[in-house]
């Protein structure tokens, strides 16, 4: 359970007190409490009001309010405030700004502002949180440390580029190492010196968002970048660990961020917290598969909401309202997929700059009378009955999804075969066919424990890291059901491909020989024809993007191209490995197909859905000392009737037994308790 | 009258005889005759050749061409050369080179091309405009002044950056007021020493076009640019002005061009200028509004026409021909609205460069048998018969458009609520209901007299200065009818938001309280659905793109919502407020709508247009001395019947009387006076 | 013949051992020998490992190599691999990098990287390849020196600011001259001082790609970049040759490339070679124009087709496999029109970086069981059947068509009238009217012999160097016809109008005045209606985006325009001049028109087809020594019959007499030898 001291989901979110005064704050406090809050995220943007200069401190202030919260009964997530520097830091250490990637030196301005390699960055960031922890240890408000806040971005500066090539001895040893890792061989790139190598930035190896002349360097920027920050993380971490044993830290991450590999960095955070913000059109099954992987990236463990909107954005193009009903909708969601808290961005809407137009739970009118704030109000004291009964309650899949992260910068720093390939995208479309259908899925790592599962899918693994195909191969012969597909099996995990025929490693799994990989213009489809040995799955479904040709070598083949020159060269196989079966999907199928072969793989593992559902209502289900939670979330804009068969269940706000028959009206969601 | 040497409408334009030889002049002069071309501006961009280094200068080649022009009696406007810096200052003194929003310092090249904060051009500019004064200050030839040419653009040097903060002094006095001005409590901005502050261009708090992480610092540094670009002006009319009291000074203008303040700027010009490049898709409805600004931005006074093509432009992507008539037509147009001059840009084609594809009075071809050259001199040789009957005289609308370049500015480096708000569409969408009904309409700043009109309107009127909100109750309970929209009272003059409710200082003269806005995707819609309780505007209207949720305290409604959660809150409101009224539209209309709308206050105020007429004839009316001139001119490809009931009036050019219906050639105009 | 040491068509392409390990290289030579491969490029991306320093050169590896493959039978290109720098290099001496027109100084990575007027860069790469030339200079195995890659790009460095200076000196001797040629009087751009001239990139005089304050600045740019590389070339060739007088030196170009002017390259190198890498979607026609261009540039000799890839390549967005057959048919495609050599990049296909996804005669399975490997093998056996027969044949064609760098980069940079104006695509727009009629075209300089044509066109000639207008009159009179259109004959050389009417040098020879020239937006429109005055061509047909407005002087009006206030005004026009004729089209017209027009012109001077063949079945023809050498080249998805009447050929691959009617299967091609 994350915390004894408040032994339910906490409920609140990021307040900046610094931008107001005290009788407002005072106002606030009052509200707060109306609207069931019981944690405020503070101190996250407040290094220059804390810090003006490099020998004073000043915390008074944040003493005066972490007090007056706590008698007020609201706990404190207390962050580090290192997410944005000083600006008297700045100029004085230039060092401290970044250098973006046209070269350009940064000045003062914006967040995520510093080089993660600058000596000023980490020796005045560890020293603040020290002197927070130091200050703080022994408060009984505090219940998680929040380091930093939304590391991201990059760097190109010469301290990066130095600390670069120290990352690179530390990786290879030897100059000879790197150059075979490299391909240097190719355009005459040969290394002689370690000074020689310069990160890869729109002055030497790239150019746009996706374009690489060595994708080995590349890729080896991306690691150490996103390595950068974790050590300024755990800096900061160690800095608070060392004074009070017994800290909660964390820091807040982004779901499908690409720049870093969260699955290193989970490994060195306490509990695993992050910032959900869909937007009006991004689809439900997405939001749902971005708090799996962020549940997944530390192993199931529950997870802290820290930051949603109560109401709308202002960075999207299109800010739209979260129409009535939705943030409770969505809250819930989380929940479902492992959220043991419910926290907002922002508690109170700032009256100038760049997020004045975001909303908040106290808006510019400042009162309670609005539609948000009762939304809020409502949902704070349904979270209050709610008490601690689903903290530390955990999701039980059957099924795993691999992701990797140096996997997505690979695949799509690719040169070739065709722009159109979007890992996450393939990710999520393979995630849908289970969402769709209530089936539970975690999203899993290539380090993690396999045998949990029945079936692992692993769309588009193009880079095959050592071992994971001989686990690959473990988890199949043992009776698993693996399933990938086409741009899988092509490199190591330096991007060099492994040579003797695609899809390399894992080529014996499956049962099959890729010879040739064909690039559709947009325009351009292809068909999968079934040859009708699977029952349920029949017929002709549409493909395209990328066209294996390929050959059987001991696999069976279910489909079969229907155009084009490989017309009847196979699109769907199956090789039986052991004990299991290794699938292979060779071209970009439709929705319906997926979905057709997802469900036929669940089918035969006896694979069942949480619940059978309606279109667009979606159940889960979290699980303690044997007790099942289930979750209805109707995200239609009309209310949907649901058919729990004689689940022995209870609903949990009203504490009511429920029929055979459930409605869950529009955008609600019911939480059942079942025996 | 603009001059009491030449007492007609000037007509001639742009000549840059530096590039071409005595004989062309004297050809040259010869064709200007023949077109009726009674000014030239000359010395436009010679200061190469004026001044060839530090201490020498050449003017004798001027001398000599204003003498032998003048002698054919032909006058000057007297450019002072300095909107182009010559090669050997670039390279000697860099500090007159600008550095663009990436921060790249420029080198030698195009024009527009020198800071306006460089102490070398400040120098070296006011000493050739010195020189310049005092060489003519007595010839006989010069009508007017004209100062540098089309200030414009930006600069973000490290002179400008040193510049900003003083001017930051000036306006802020301290530290903290700028602190509390910008709100850096937000992502822990605090400055504590004037040095810590930047510009804010791509280095630091912006990105793109329309994107900020201050908007505060961002509006000051508008402010600051549009400054220092005035102070350079300033600093040479002061030069011309010291050394000829009596002259005529301007710089010429270009419309609705965002980057300067020229409300601010035209109080220091003794008339304005400006340049008018429509294309062939611009709205002539938006050529009428962008002639009510330039001639609202010095209080309804008569302003020149400086430049406009004859024929083409070159910087379009396609650069078509005006049809024959449409030179005239929009000539016409502009003295319609306000013009005192007529005059183009240019008088000879260049032979080289970027711009020998522009039209010109007298083409490559360098003969007059053209069909440009023949409608230039139609048209030269009718100015000629109008002689000064209509210099001077004034447009007398009982409606005015509020505009405000900070707000312009501020509106769209918002972040959130949408993108898809531009404030210069908003305002051109309300003026065309005026315009396609021939009501004529001031343009006018939160410093005009409101007491001149009947109604002001005030679409997105963000920002609300100091001591607007009382002007407006002033106006309206007098007797005014005020109508502003969505998006109005939101923030003070550093774009603080106005706390305890939208909108701000609005609130009370509206009527209502704005709880919620929301942003639409541009797929989606909403509608106003009239309430028929005003008996000429009924039914239904398209409405979206931002949706007030709006209460009234006060105000009655008019109209309603039809669609999405919101359906049935007022969308449209009126509020008396003491002896007039306060209209509030909450959401973007369609045109119908606000054409509608529109024609119902005026009917109410009973404002009448100058004439019915056919869809596209413009009808206009300028007055002196109790004298009426009435233009009619038809926009269409065909020509029109115009009637003009029992209307007593005469056809200026042919001294007829006109009947009671008249007939208007396709793409003509005609000019009548009206006792 | 280009070697008497293989009297064939040379077959093979680059190869990267330096990539690869000795057995890697035992078992390619095992397949090459398989795959009837006699010739590697090699050496081409080697400079690292040739020189890991100033005084270290190591070029045992290479021996080794060139007398292994020499053993088998395989001869070398040998390249002297100074198309990338070694990374140290660009360390020690950063005059080697390149500065990038936003003016950032690049850092080492990537290839086409060397400064062309760096001292280092020069130095270094002239020693290498005289090192090389020394060493190599009597082994038997080298048929080919290969100078450098794809020599591209350009730069914008201080080194290459000073070689512009210089080279202005000797181009125009005076800064007058300068002043004069680039129209300086314009915008006060005076130069007084040869240091004042700063290279014209987007932080001076450019903007984007096509925009320029200063087009005849940035025209001498391109010409001055051109000539910078160009010059890089002959300094090493000037070092391969003093060894060896009898080498046969060239480099790789690329078609259409815009950067350099090839028509001057050709002059200094032994044989045009090429890379042909068309898309999936590139038209045949434009293919075989990019053909007729590399043979046009060295006055119709046979070239080598250095580079084509056997099957995808991997920098385009959809990089689709060539469809069976389409190697072996583009490779046909390319002897057909000119090519004495098949060549491939590349022999084997690399394991890293970002050309690993390019096809390859190799694959990355490393064994010869693919359909590429097969296709190569087959194409291998056919040459060497065919032998040296086809060796040193020439195309005859009697129509040209002018081509000129200069008037490409004069074009599409020029400010109006419109941005729609392609010259390539107007070039390929004509010469696709002869191609899809088998009619032979000859692509020429200005500077060719123009007396070997019956007709010359010359779309868009835009800008008329000395000369040719004299050139063109006495082709004309001597009894050719003459075709140009729209946009044509308005500057020198300098890009400085021709004054006195458009156009310009070409008016007499024409006929015609053009007064005006109209751009219209993409949504208009105008009709070419024909007056049927030529029996064959009638009726009307669609012009658009430039509408010339001209008067005839002295020619016949043949078409009028059928809309807009020019309806009625001369579209096509043709002068009759001496014993020719000039034609002029005075707007863009629709492709039949163009088809029409120039098989009417056809027509009139007897000028046949090769052969009349069915839609997307090409025919060429090659001629040596009165024997004829007949393509034909089907293009279509499905066979075609093809009706060679009473020619009495032979099929040159089975030996066998051919019918009067053949078949060309699908996507296949057929070589007969005619008597």
């Amino acid at each position: 359970m994350i915390s004894s001291k408040l032994p339910k989901i906490f409920y609140g979110g990021d307040y900046n007190p610094e931008q107001w005064d005290k009788q407002t704050h005072q106002e606030d406090l009052g509200m707060f409490k109306q609207a069931g809050i019981d944690i405020t995220t503070l101190n996250v943007f407040s290094w220059a009001r804390n810090q003006p200069d490099e020998v004073t401190y000043h915390f008074e202030w944040l003493d005066e309010l972490i007090d007056s919260l706590y008698e007020s009964g609201i706990y404190t997530c207390l962050a580090t405030s290192t997410a944005a520097h000083p600006a008297w830091m700045a100029t004085r250490y230039p060092d401290i700004l970044r250098t973006d990637k046209d070269g350009r030196k940064r000045k003062f301005g914006g967040r995520h502002n510093s080089c993660p390699n600058s000596p000023t960055y980490r020796k005045y960031s560890v020293e603040i949180a020290r002197r927070l922890a130091e200050r703080y240890k022994d408060h009984p408000a505090i219940l998680v440390w929040h380091i930093s806040n939304e590391y991201g971005g990059d760097c190109y500066c010469e301290n990066c580029e130095k600390a670069f090539r120290v990352w690179l001895k530390q990786r290879y040893g030897t100059l000879d190492a790197v150059n075979t890792a490299w391909n240097t061989g190719f355009w005459g790139h040969t290394f002689y010196d370690w000074d020689e190598i310069v990160l890869p930035d729109n002055r030497s190896e790239e150019w746009g968002e996706n374009s690489s002349s060595f994708q080995g360097i590349s890729l080896d920027y991306s690691r150490f970048n996103s390595d950068s920050m974790l050590e300024c993380y755990r800096l900061e971490y160690d800095a608070v660990r060392s004074v009070i044993p017994d800290a909660l830290i964390t820091t807040n991450l982004m779901g499908f961020y690409k720049p870093l590999d969260y699955f290193k960095w989970a490994k060195y955070m306490d509990i695993v917290s992050w910032d959900n913000y869909p937007g009006l059109d991004t689809p439900v099954s997405f939001t749902a598969l971005a708090h799996d992987l962020m549940r997944g990236i530390k192993n199931g463990e529950p997870f802290m909401l820290m930051e949603q909107t109560p109401s709308q954005q202002n960075w999207q193009a299109y800010n739209s309202l979260k129409r009535p009903g939705v943030m409770r909708l969505w809250s819930y969601q989380a929940v479902a997929h492992g959220a043991d808290t419910v926290m907002f961005f922002q508690l109170r809407r700032s009256a100038g700059a760049c997020e004045k137009f975001h909303g908040a739970v106290i808006e510019h009118v400042g009162h309670t009378d609005t539609r948000v704030f009762r939304e809020v109000s409502e949902l704070g004291h349904e979270l209050q009955q709610l008490g601690d009964q689903l903290l530390d309650s955990r999701i039980e899949a059957r099924v795993a999804i691999l992701f990797d992260w140096e996997n997505w910068w690979a695949v799509e720093k690719s040169s070739g075969p065709t722009i159109a390939l979007k890992y996450v995208e393939q990710i999520h479309k393979y995630y849908k066919a289970f969402y769709d259908r209530n089936v539970q899925v975690d999203i899993i790592s290539v380090d993690s424990e396999f045998s949990h599962y029945d079936m692992i899918l692993a769309p588009v693994l193009y880079m095959v890291k050592p071992g994971l195909a001989e686990k690959l191969e473990q988890f199949t012969s043992s009776g698993g059901t693996f399933v990938t597909t086409f741009f899988s099996g092509i490199v190591g995990e330096s991007d060099l491909v492994t040579l003797g025929g695609y899809p390399g490693e894992l080529r014996k799994l499956l049962g099959i020989w890729v010879e040739e990989i064909d690039a559709l213009l947009p325009s351009m489809g292809n068909r999968i024809v079934m040859n009708n040995t699977l029952g349920d799955l029949s017929g002709d479904y549409k493909c395209g993007m990328l066209c294996d040709l390929l050959h059987t070598e001991g696999a069976e083949v279910l489909a079969r191209y229907g155009e084009d020159f490989y017309q009847g060269m196979p699109v769907l196989t199956r090789n039986t490995f052991g004990q299991g079966e290794a699938w292979y999907i060779a071209s970009d199928g439709e929705e319906t197909f997926i979905a057709g072969l997802m469900k036929h793989l669940c089918d035969q593992k006896r694979i069942q859905p949480v619940l059978d559902t309606p279109v667009g209502v979606e159940a889960g289900c979290r699980v303690k000392d044997g007790r099942k939670f289930l979750f209805l979330l109707n995200h239609n804009a009309e209310a949907a009737s649901v058919d729990l068969g004689n689940l022995n269940a209870e609903d949990m706000l009203s504490n009511n037994q429920v029929a055979s028959s459930i409605e869950v009206p529009a955008r609600s969601s019911i939480l059942l308790s079942v025996k």
